[in-house]
């Protein structure tokens, strides 16, 4: 990243938050707090925080304002992951260099603890010391983008699919659910705290969507170039798994120039806002060029 | 019940406000939403929701303010059920005489299906015609009773427990979050729209403290006397699973006296409110002496 210092200070700002949010594992029942805390603290990219900081940053929005959204959309997203990891879904053992919590407890706490860390996170939201009506939008942007019009209807066209041959427009369907919307609903929840009208908004949108799919295409470019422990997770599964992805239907060359293509549209969506832009424009370059 | 005419209406104001809320069985991903739907309607005996009406009525709350956390609640308590029967958890295949979820469609549907009735919940609570701070309210009092110092908490004790001897302080510590927490949250959220004072509030949670207990208490004895017909659900469960229960602690005896010191709890705990409280009591009544 261009300027680290707002980065990692963010990233310390939403731990500190999630790990006072997060029950005690010394608290009963202790494996379900284990297991919660597993799943959220000590590792991650943190990625939907940093939108949500990055794009409050625009508008000059007070920092604390912004710990309750970052830390509710990363709860949200880890809650997805545990979910996502289970023998009936992907079926995945190892995440950020970690065994899944499936396999660090069973089945049936990863699936309490996920279904816990939902509710915490609009908790946390519901709780937040700003104004009633600034919690209500939050609550609706991050209820909308996790649901069935979102998130979990991405999973579900993504459960749908696997093994089943799918077209571009399918698969970009499915990306723009699967994490696209939450990715969209931590920039607006960044947004939500300052003066914005409709059309700064949908330039917001706009680099959502193009960065939420770049986040994608590298993520299956490097399935395909990477070792799994460079990524911190199984890589090469979506060949295994036959799933459709950008490199399998472009080619490698097809979706690197895909990258440039959004990487364009990123740059026009945050132009207007010239330098008030740069910690989004930063975390843009970062879902373009990451190596894991 | 004492007078049925208020509780069909309220039973059918929430199907209707659940039906709107949930997302078409004839939209894209069709088995998710349809497994939504499978999930919620179509059965089940509503307490929550009219829990939710009849304190309302209580304090002449209007029944439209009403709608919407009474389909919240009933919403989380569908998706507890549809995570609680999948084979990692209690492996049930029947439920209000349907095939559970995870039957009818597959595991993998049936915990999305959970999750965006999750998300579900919250959005209509944040999505609901009222005034800000009120949707606030509900959503702090939902959120907190769904995870894991509320529901998800409970179920997690009930599976550490699980063929384990418990003992009645445990058994009852159990229920009041796995159970309890919803039915407390359901008429403290039907409480809110009035103008209240925390002696109020107190009494109401102490008859739905009282409620709760009395539900399980009641669940225990028909899971012993009753045949799987009967309950629309797997008879003669707990003693399979070597589940601690009311009757296996107490004696039948004991369980049934049990149940008259909660009715006398719930009367002393609605007598302030005379006459206002007629429909909370025929729904404590309800728990009491319900057949199924």
């Amino acid at each position: 990243m261009d300027n680290d210092a707002p980065f990692l200070r963010w990233a310390q700002r939403v731990e500190t938050a999630m790990g006072h949010a997060l029950p005690s594992a010394s608290v009963h029942p202790q494996s379900l707090h284990a297991a919660m805390r597993h799943a959220v603290l000590g590792g991650g990219k943190r990625i939907r925080p940093l939108l949500v900081y990055a794009t409050g940053s625009v508008f000059g929005t007070d920092e604390r304002w912004l710990d309750a959204p970052a830390a509710a959309v990363e709860l949200i997203h880890a809650y997805s992951l545990v979910h996502d990891d289970l023998p009936s879904m992907d079926n995945d053992e190892v995440r950020r260099g970690r065994p899944t919590v499936h396999v660090a407890f069973d089945e049936a706490t990863a699936i309490l603890a996920g279904d816990a860390l939902q509710s915490l996170a609009f908790e946390v939201l519901a709780e937040a010391p700003v104004a009633s009506e600034l919690r209500v939008a939050w609550l609706r942007s991050l209820s909308v983008a996790a649901g069935a019009a979102g998130m979990c209807g991405g999973q579900a066209l993504d459960v749908d699919a696997t093994g089943k041959a799918q077209g571009l427009a399918d698969l970009e369907r499915m990306h723009r659910l699967k994490t696209g919307a939450l990715i969209r609903a931590s920039v607006r929840m960044g947004a939500l705290g300052g003066c914005i009208d409709e059309g700064t908004l949908q330039l917001l949108d706009k680099f959502a969507d193009a960065l939420g799919l770049a986040f994608q295409v590298r993520d299956d470019i490097l399935d395909v170039e990477s070792t799994s422990r460079q990524l911190g997770k199984t890589a090469g599964k979506d060949a295994a798994q036959e799933k459709s992805t950008y490199p399998a239907l472009l080619g490698m060359d097809g979706a690197k120039a895909k990258l440039v293509e959004l990487d364009m549209a990123m740059h026009e969506a945050l132009a207007p806002f010239r330098d008030h832009a740069t910690a989004l424009w930063a975390l843009g370059k970062l879902a373009i060029h990451r190596t894991h």
